[in-house]
Order: structure tokens, then C-alpha cells, then sequence
């Protein structure tokens, strides 16, 4: 199933892609696309839905990030080995995980606006997946039973911020409308092997990132466990699990951006996203 | 006031202390003590409450967190100086931010179970505030009204997994009770200075940390400002504002929890926590 939100930031409702292609209403069926949703149960009561006879959703309406009620947003860095090499970094030795915030959550279509003092603002595309059952201190073998589906999620990143004003890397990471996600929450089922998927990401038409998971140093079974010693994922948690080579931050000269710039994102199997970029007047 | 949260854990229901001392229940008045209960117009309505015609809290009930819903919980890193140095790192020239999973919010008296492969875990006791409405590029001179009330938070850090498990705080901080919270939301009306707070925190009866908000490097005013530029601050997000020396980190030699320990942390006019340490079977 592809599951999608549409409507108003922050009161967004629940649909569905219908087999004949076409946005349906899952108003009155489920209240979210959340974490109640995505249990196994919920979404095997949901797979018996006749998409036909639900209502359509309104023409022209906005898309919404693909998950609600977002718990934890957790970011997995440098988890691409020639990512790592072109931020000058070591290949890390285990997962490195960070937090965004979960204001920082939008929709995949969404407008970027950059604050004006940022300088360094940057793209990541980057495969996402969603929890759909409660997972602490959980082998690897049973990991995927936990993961209830995947998104696309922009990782944007203002490396100033990052990695120059001091410490930890959340002040970067956070800012409102820094991970578009969506447009489909595409159910475990649809992806065969989450390993082996296509990305790229164009700025204002060039293709900056073209890369694909099957480069991944950690995988989603060794996140989902990895992850899950150090907290407890809980059902509609989203983890982001780091970008290929090609973002600003590794291009010479380096490439940051700019008011006006449109990013398109793409992962193989679930659908794209496109944000125009605007800097707020100061 | 002082408002908090009692019952199960995740099905607390809110609460008030009413004048005469008794706990008594705001069940029926407002659904948690959340983002939504904390504006000020909120606020003023539960001012007007008659706390003696509501009804007591059941006699043993368990004292949960004191804000529900939460959705962020934001920590501040090395924000007293000496704490800095007993770190043995650089005093920072801007506050140090990270964010802990909102899963390791936990009771004040909850017993904190540490995972068997916990080597390093320290305790941390801090000043808290709560968000009332919404702060986004927000001046320092408008960020007081920005902060709905106080509480005690024990940042409880497994340092060995913050500092040497490869990049962010994030997995020393996240685990699972590693934010007690409360006992009591004090609004902001019965703080004078929350800059000038005496803070303590026994473990096993020994004194480890003795030390008062006044030397705190970045104050609550600043950081809400500075935090607002950064991402929006939301009604019912926590920020901790860092430990005043004293934590086991800083002991030569270092001192670590372990099984059958109880950590004490008071702060004034916030109340104090009580927590027992186990360590989980293997």
C-alpha cells in the first residue's frame, strides 16, 4: 500500500492510493497515518479496504508529511562510505545516530524557507523507515518484523550550523521544514529489498546525488537493532538512514542552497519529492 | 502552581497540589497537564480552580512525568563552567544542544533500570523549563513569556556509550528512564529567579552535587531565544539546562551508578526525585 496525509500543515488527514492510481480519503476509516496505524493488525484490516469506494481527495490538495504524530525523528550519519570520504570524515565503525527535531517535519512538496542567516543550507537524500511495532533490544534477525514501511525523507542540513557553532550536531539538523518526508508511507510489502534502491537528487535541474542503498555501510536490520539498545522505537518512529555522495558540503568549490533553487528528490519504488527554496527576508 | 501527573505510566492524568497540601485530581478539568494546558490563557483559567472541591489522588498513586504529550525534550550540554572542566572540556562560547529521545522520560521515583552492558552511567541533576506558546526568532527581552513553568530533570548519561561509542551524545542520553521528570511543574509565578536555585543530588547518601543556577553560563532567557532561531520551541517541549559540577565523570577516581544505588536530586522550590538503580539481567 502507498499511505499518504493531505490537507492543512498540522491537520493534515489519512489517505491511500487507489489501484486505479487515484487519491482516496481514509477519513472515517483511521484517524492518522500514524503510529496506531501501522501495527501489523492495522495494516492488514487497512489491505482489506475497498480503495474504490472511498471517497476522493479534494483536487489540488496539499501533500503532507507521510507519517503523523511523529515520536522520534533519528538521523544515521555518514552511513554511505563515499559519503564519509567527501565530508572528510572517518568511515564510521558503528552507526552514528542523531536526532532532528520533530518540528522540522514537512511535506514532501513543501517550500524550504531558509532563515537569512543561513549560509550553508544543504540536500540528503535519503531513504527512511517507519516503525510499526515497539522495538527495544531486538536481534537482528527479528528486525524487520518492526519496520512497517519507507519513505523518502530530505535530510537538510545548514553545515554552519552543524558543525560551526559549537558541539552537537541538532542545532544543524533541526530547523522547521528541514526533513520533507513523504510522499508515500510505501508498505514493507511493496519493497522487496530495501538495499538495492536508486536515489538521486537534482538541484535546479543538475543532478547532484545518484547513488543508490546498496552502498549503505548499515543496513535497516542492523539499524532497527542497533538502534534499538541504545531507546525504544516506538510505532511511528522514523529513522533516516544517510545520503549518498553528492551533497554540497563535498563539491569543490562547495555548492550551497540558494533562493530560488527547487530540489527533486527520487527513491526507487516510493514516488518523489520537489521543494522550491526561498531565504526569508531578514 | 504546582501541577503534576500520577498513574500507570503512559495513562497519567493530571493533577494539582492544592493549597491545604493534599494531591488532588484535575480528571474532568482539563485531559493532561500538556502543550495545550500550558498557555497562559490555560493556565489562568486552572488559576481559578477551587483546588478543595476536586477530588484527592488515590492514597500510593505513582507520580508520573509532569508534562505529558511532550514533543520535544532538549538538553543543554556543559552549561556550568566548572562542570566544563571536571569534563575536562573547553568552556563553550555558545550553549551546546542535543536532544534526548522523549522515550527516556520517566517518573521522578521510577526506578531507573540500566541495561546489563551499562558501564558508565551518571547522574545529572538540572534545572528544566516548560514551553508555554510557541518561540520562534524570538528576542531575549520577549523570552521569559515564552516559559510556562519549571521542573527537575535528571539527565542520566551513559558516558561511555555518549563519548566513545563513535559521534553524537545521543546514545548515552536516550535510553529508556534516563529523564525523570517532575515531581512538580512549578509555573513560572512561583520562580523568582530561576537563576538563583540551589541544587543538590545525593547518590547512596553521599553528596556529589551542590551547586546553585547562578552559575549557570547561559540562562533560560537566553537559551530560549537562542534555541528559537534554531527551531521552533512548542508548548509542552522541555529544555534541561545542563549539571552543575559533581557528577561521577568528574570523581577521581570516576564513579559510576550501579545496582542498588538511589539517587536524591532536589532543587529549590521544584520538589525533589528519588530514584532506585537496578541493572537488568543480562
Amino acid at each position: 500500500m502507498k499511505l499518504f496525509r493531505f490537507g492543512e500543515r498540522g491537520r493534515e488527514e489519512p489517505g491511500i492510493l487507489a489501484a486505479d492510481g487515484t487519491l482516496r480519503s481514509l477519513v472515517g476509516v483511521i484517524p492518522d497515518i500514524d503510529g496506531a496505524a501501522l501495527s501489523p493488525e492495522a495494516l492488514e484490516v487497512l489491505r482489506g479496504t475497498d480503495t474504490a469506494a472511498l471517497p476522493p481527495v479534494p483536487e489540488g490538495a496539499r501533500i503532507g508529511p507521510c507519517v503523523g504524530g511523529v515520536g522520534k525523528l533519528i538521523g544515521i550519519g555518514l552511513n554511505y562510505s563515499d559519503h564519509a570520504e567527501e565530508s572528510g570524515l572517518p568511515i564510521p565503525k558503528e552507526p552514528i545516530v542523531f536526532l532532528k527535531a520533530n518540528t522540522s517535519i514537512a511535506g514532501p512538496y513543501d517550500e524550504v524557507v531558509l532563515p537569512p542567516d543561513a549560509k550553508k543550507a544543504d540536500w540528503e537524500v535519503e531513504l527512511a523507515f517507519v516503525i510499526g511495532t515497539r522495538a527495544k533490544h531486538v536481534a537482528e534477525a527479528d528486525a524487520m518484523a518492526h519496520v512497517a514501511g519507507y519513505c523518502i525523507v530530505n535530510d537538510i542540513s545548514e553545515r554552519a550550523w552543524q558543525a560551526e557553532r559549537e558541539g552537537q550536531w541538532t542545532k544543524g539538523k533541526s530547523y522547521d521544514g528541514f526533513a520533507p518526508m513523504g510522499p508515500w508511507l510505501v508498505t514493507a510489502d511493496e519493497i522487496a529489498d530495501p538495499g538495492n534502491l536508486r536515489m538521486t537528487c537534482d538541484v535546479s535541474g543538475d543532478r547532484r546525488q545518484d547513488g543508490s542503498t546498496s552502498t549503505m555501510i548499515f543496513g535497516v536490520a542492523t539499524l532497527v537493532s542497533y538502534l534499538s539498545q541504545f531507546m525504544t522505537l516506538e510505532p511511528g518512529d522514523v529513522v533516516t538512514t544517510g545520503t549518498p555522495p553528492g551533497v554540497g558540503l563535498g563539491m569543490r568549490p562547495q555548492v550551497w542552497l540558494k533562493d530560488g533553487d527547487v530540489m527533486r528528490l527520487e527513491v526507487a519504488g516510493l514516488g518523489h519529492q520537489e521543494q522550491a527554496v526561498r531565504v526569508a527576508a531578514p
